[in-house]
């Protein structure tokens, strides 16, 4: 089976990862999680990107805040598509960390999701995969469709209550 | 031989495109291209992303500037990856289209280029088709080397100038 | 009677809202509310722009947060006026939802409130209707007027407040 | 006829509010300019907003940069729907108009366009007469019928040029 | 004595403004307080800025937040001094605020102090009425020497802290 | 007769501030301007900012780009009212300094003027020194009407303009 | 033993620069701190910079916020390094201390840091100090080694979690 | 002698650092350039970082534009002090290479100069240096002082022309 491979650039950005964590194991994509720095432990960033391929791993997702060169350094070492969240949190609330992983310069591209994106990560490896997978493929469209759902019945809820005159509370 | 569909917002971004166009005919992927816009042509864009798939289209860039609703529409209408690239311009300076193209809501992701990384678009395209085509991955790793190559002859360029004194002019 | 129609994109977006649908209530503007994403339900979206006219509305309210795209896609299926308002929320504390809202391209215009202003939006929906609607222009006189007086009662408040030592507690 | 007021900040301002005199003008809509400015004419703004219903006018389209108050000034001396044009220009690009002009307080609404957004405006104030003038909403539709197709032979000729390998100049 | 008017946008700016209010006081300068809205009550403003200065009133604080045109309407219509308070709150934490209070247009400035800068606002009035005022000018030249005492004294409190091994509590 | 002293971060910024030296030369105010960097020629900014009282200097304006500390340091070393001018230029287009200008903390203010707002600085100079001199406060209002009337003008000439088909050129 | 100075601008600052205290007592440098307000105590860091030297200070570290010109103010009295740390806090979040840092002019330069980097100052100053100090080089190795041996550590601890179930809590 | 590295992002940053290297060869500190790229050439670039310190360097400026992650990167292969030059240029103006370079996280600091700050990294790396050379220390003195003198003959320089009429020419 594919196998992803998530990378945080600190153990404290597991919240934002773990809503796409669960969405990989509920589409029954193998996982790996590692949480290296680029900065504080480079070796092990690049062990991990530089052997990716070899142990199975299709896509990389890469997680950071701030001055967030973990996709990038990964992106360097690898020729796999490299899916950059990122991670809110500081003084510039994230804005620092987007910057840092959209701008990548010509030649080395990063797939840069929203900031605290992880879920969406997620989905956009399940896509990437799904393109020699059509089982994927097919549970893809289910969770379309099951999202859509969810979204008019959440509508329908809105409406009852404002019908009957109560506002749902914030 | 997989395909890659690219939508441009206006024929006005097509110098942001170019390069990626050229990026995937150099690497042997089909491309078909399209200029439509989301809001002025929003039935051409709909048609576009809907049949992509059975068109054997397997990942599509959209490229747009200012509010570029163009990338999040053609998600909405596909489960094909979409790579999205904010085009600068106008007196935000792509900053609005960077902000309208990766703060995607959860759901739908669409993998976002750096402003006017047009060319970036295209080799994460390729990196994700190469996931399937062992060629086009011995491709990229080669077009990785000659690049790396390229820095190297530039890094001698500029220091036998600055050796013999002569600045590179601007 | 007139009718307004206001679009979430999602359900949390009601807070957002709800002091406009209260403000249309008040003044007796039929309201029809739908929560729909651009993203996840693109369909649900589109046919409520496309038939927004011959259901006798005429003024179509949208709010939405992040890639705010709501708005833009429903202008680009109607020629009614669209009211736009950028919901603030996550890292970009609504910045995102603002240029994605305002920054539309040639040719499909939408009229943009400030972030979270869920109320303006249905005043500015009343000043449209009015222009055809002598009793609403009326209202919307009278409710300035009413507004100005609450400004020079709060005034005096303050003042005494600050006559008699004791300033107003935060 | 519907009258729509356009009110320049600056002489300056003309440029790019031009488009929409012109998108007016084909639109049959009688139109009556003034350059007059929140700042250094004070009364001449006011007496244009508190005097523009009853010379029948129907729609205020107001066009500033920098400090915009202009937009805002108006709105609070009439009922009409106000149109803001942020326009751009010196060291702050725009950005300091649009917020000027989009983050209006609670009680009187401007409908804000993008930067340097002049004939979008005009379109918009077309939308809000064409509520009571089927003709207008006629001609409306078929303006943006005649707009999709000038995307669709941009298209067609961009299309043309890349098959016969010449790429469009910048 | 020279009189100050402060005028706050909202009975909501009282607490960014109090500490402004507190040092007049304590400076034995008079004040006057307002609250009127530059957009919901024009009249009150306009009526206030064109009477100031035969009142009596010498420098004219005014705060306000979001679009904040009333230091600038309220400049408009006289010659007396007058100093702008961006009030902080809302998406934009004050930087709507701080962008439409500053970036006056040639002809009309406005003195515009920090975010949320109430307290140096009223140093800033003291500082002009100073100037013909030599027992203020007196006053002020002790406040800055009180200032700088109590610098002086938290850093040796702070100094003692550190070196007793105590870090003062954040 | 008053005097205001005008200090320029670099000879660089005289452009900016050339049309505020005029005004006040129009006004007959005394001026001496001074370039002198607060981080270059630290000594000479103080030693200016502490005799300017005694060398009958009124009012102190302060041009200066970047990291603009200059209104501060000089604020810091004189009780007299500093106008603060942010200089545009570099990267950041005068961003830079407009906040290093006006976000002064609490204790020490200075009046900032928008970006490159050297005319301002100059008029504001002489509303402060009108106070105390009624002469200046007569010119004062004179200028306010004569830029009225240039207004005026403006918007009949481009009124003929319009009327007469001939949009005027950009 | 080499000295370094810490100076804050406000002792309001000492949480951000705390830790970098604790780094610098747990290297062995001997480290002076001085709470001193470039605006309110001009003399206080006038004289503590430029006697830093012949007390045998080699790095200055200076911390403040908001319009933060207390390391540009050093750095503009001494040749010695100085390493600017800008302080969050305010409206602007920091942005306005880092702008106000970082952007000096060209002939006195301060080393930046991130927002709030007060440990990252501190680790700075040894780097500096390492270079004529080999005991000072060895620690700052193993101070690297050590923060890298955390890193492995959290991330074993944090895959255990994921494999058992259990996801470590916010 | 002491030894500086300086590492370019691409050959095309050389204009930005040149006067940087001027400087520091005016100095008569030696100086190695390279021009490598973080992403396209990792390696290299690793490969400097590790054996700077026993080929003899002593500080090493990095230069980069867009996600600078240059002068970060190396600062995890080496406990050298790094001077960081954010590079302007792309739609972002170099705002994302200021934010990529500042922003590091806690462990691994660089120190920061303005956006095309090459010629400050140049006299940052001087003052370091100096610390160990007392005749680097003397020279930076000289060159203060020599830069001070160029203040005082533009002052004067600048008066003359106010003086006699002429105004220097932008």
């Amino acid at each position: 089976m594919a196998k992803v491979g998530v990378v945080l650039g600190s153990d404290s950005d597991w919240p934002v990862m773990e809503p796409g964590y669960k969405i990989l194991r509920d589409f029954g994509v193998e996982t790996e999680v590692l949480a290296a720095s680029a900065h504080r432990t480079p070796d092990a960033v690049r062990s991990f990107a530089e052997s990716a391929k070899e142990k199975g791993i299709e896509v990389i997702i890469a997680a950071a805040g701030a001055a967030a060169h973990l996709p990038g350094v990964i992106a360097a070492c690898t020729v796999l598509p490299v899916v950059g969240v990122p991670v809110s949190g500081g003084a510039l609330s994230g804005m620092d960390a987007l910057f840092s992983i959209v701008q990548m310069p010509s030649g080395i591209p990063v797939g840069t999701m929203a900031i605290d994106g992880g879920k969406n990560a997620a989905l956009y490896a399940v896509s990437i995969l799904a393109l020699k997978n059509e089982q994927l493929a097919r549970s893809l469209l289910a969770f379309r469709e099951a999202q859509a759902e969810a979204v008019y019945r959440k509508n329908e809820a809105l409406r009852a209550k404002i019908e009957y005159g109560e506002a749902p509370e914030r």
